[in-house]
């Protein structure tokens, strides 16, 4: 009975996975960085020991660095409707602990994200259906294209999606640009309206293991019905999750909720560490942004510390786990100090509280 | 051994340079403003006490003195793509102790900047390539200078470069700015695309020994290669430096990095206080502010207290120096209280209080 207790199944993964030294007090063998491996026919759900995670992934700070080597991160997003959620992705992922962080967004948005705040580079390139005429649609959408394609090898990941809107133009743009990301191996997280576009178009997404989709209840719904053809199963959470993955083929997928579930297809892992029970917007973008940066550090530390036995890591599960503790950490501070008032732009006040307290920053 | 020590040659720097009382407690002779002259050849870097200098040259608050006379900055910079570096680099000299601080970006820019501070002034008079028809760009260029120099000589110093892009029209009239603020004797900090600039045309600071130019790493290797035609050596860095001052002839450069050395050609120095490990974008825009007001302070502080055995001295090193070290203190503290989530605007916050720490307001 108590081999199968949430608490044996929590130590079991401590031990076996990322925590930098191992319970004896010696230092973790090559090996602790393999996660915990399961069989997804049997659908067994770890939590993650997502502090660990943190503490692991998260780059020392190192005086003899320069500017942009802790992170370069990209927001596609941001329309004549939509201007926060660019704004909260890319300004947390700043506050995380990136040293550069663009948005790239259609010219009526720019101004107001840009007046958000004067840490953002915010470039004001992309274009909706209504500001081109019909037989300029393909030039303008080459422009935005080599404009887009003169930054993208710059960055470390980039974030499609947070208000990008649904225009069909725009939406076209859009995944000219998530090809050439793939082509030249930047790794993409997709939330809000970049998962509209892919769940109408997998093929954006199939077979990218440097992809990562967000999905909220609702987005998880028509992933579900569009690519697996069925309904969403509550009974078989886990193995859906998992089937879900590989049917796309290699992407990870975090399904949020009350517990957020997070599978590259082989394995699930999940993180329910007590947030906030506000459910005020744009803590998804937050969310996006977190996760970009702690996906770009858990790749570069994987390439820097990369074992044999470590092959079976998967850097965009480790930024999954990150950034989603990250971001309950911080939604109950905020909740505590604010209550029912609390907002967005509260949470993201304590995204730097909540790492240090993981992983302080003078180590 | 004890002669060559990095004590001794600090102790060294700080008796014969700019510390107001000599050792043993009397009024500095008038030798004590003369920067400790080194042979270039030799290659030595004295650390600067860069303290002593930002409490010398610091101007008193002073119940009779006008607006203005504490500087008046203008920041040539801010384009539709960037907004934020040119109001960094413009707040920072007001928050430093100017009295007034200018902003001269295109109409697009300008809104934005505008939008982030009432303390500044800002001027939507630049132009970019695709908002000036070809047959118009000739009376287009004429006018902006003339809009500009109407302004010039009330300025102590102004700062070239911060969010200024690369288009070729604007870079064709801030070049032409640059030749008046030379006629017109204004010293010039050029930094970020001001450095761009005149590394394809070096002519615009040649034997300029008003202009300071603060290249960060990438732009140090890009100023290197174009004028020394060779690459950055880092075993001869001082004399490398020096070499490279004298190339283009009389300017300072301060080349950035883990300490920031600065040369005009003469003698070198550095600046080694530790900081912060946060490599956030926008520093560098700080730092050219500040530089800017302490260039400007350095420069009236020669011109009214000069001694005939202080003409070796150069306000344009003083100004780098004390700008290194301020920005060094305030991000150091900025750390303190944010971590890993410091961003440029938690810097500026604190340039008041490490300025006040040295040279405290009510003395």
């Amino acid at each position: 009975m108590w081999a199968a207790s949430p608490v044996f199944r929590r130590q079991l993964f401590l031990l076996r996975s990322l925590a930098p030294t191992c319970a004896h007090g010696g230092r973790a063998s090559s090996s602790s960085l393999q996660v915990h491996a399961m069989s997804a026919a049997a659908g067994p759900v770890y939590d993650a020991d997502a502090e660990a995670v943190v503490r692991r992934i998260t780059p020392p700070l190192d005086r003899a660095r320069h500017k942009g080597q802790a992170g370069k991160i990209a927001v596609i997003g941001g329309c004549r409707e939509y201007t926060g959620a660019p704004y909260f992705a890319a300004i947390s992922a700043l506050k995380v602990g990136a040293d550069l962080s663009h948005v790239f967004c259609t010219k009526d948005a720019a101004t107001v994200i840009k007046s958000y705040s004067p840490e953002l580079i915010v470039h004001p390139i992309l274009e909706e259906s209504y500001s081109v005429r019909e037989d300029e649609r393909e030039s303008v959408s080459s422009s935005i294209l080599t404009e887009v394609t003169k930054w993208m090898e710059r960055f470390d990941c980039i974030v499609v999606g947070p208000g990008l809107g649904r225009d069909s133009f725009l939406m076209d743009c859009v995944s000219n640009i998530m090809r050439h990301a793939r082509q030249a191996n930047i790794p993409t997280v997709v939330d809000g309206d970049g998962l509209f576009l892919i769940t109408n178009n997998i093929g954006l997404v199939e077979d990218n293991p440097l992809a990562i989709l967000t999905p909220n209840v609702y987005e998880y719904k028509r992933l579900v019905q569009k690519v697996l053809n069925c309904e969403v199963n509550e009974e078989n959470a886990s193995e859906q999750l998992t089937a879900l993955c590989q049917k796309i083929g290699g992407v990870t997928i975090m399904r949020k909720g009350k517990a957020d579930l997070i599978s590259d297809g082989k394995k699930v892992t999940q993180v329910s560490t007590f947030g906030s029970p506000r459910r005020c917007g744009g803590q998804g973008d937050i969310l996006s942004g977190s996760v970009a940066v702690f996906a770009s550090w858990g790749r570069q530390f994987l390439l820097s510390n990369e074992q044999p036995t470590e092959k079976s890591v998967n850097p965009m599960t480790l930024g999954c786990i990150a950034g989603s503790l990250l971001l309950r950490k911080a939604a109950l501070l905020a909740f505590e100090k604010n209550k029912r008032s609390t907002v967005t732009t509260d949470i993201i006040e304590f995204l730097g509280q909540s790492l240090e307290d993981i992983c302080p920053a003078g180590r």
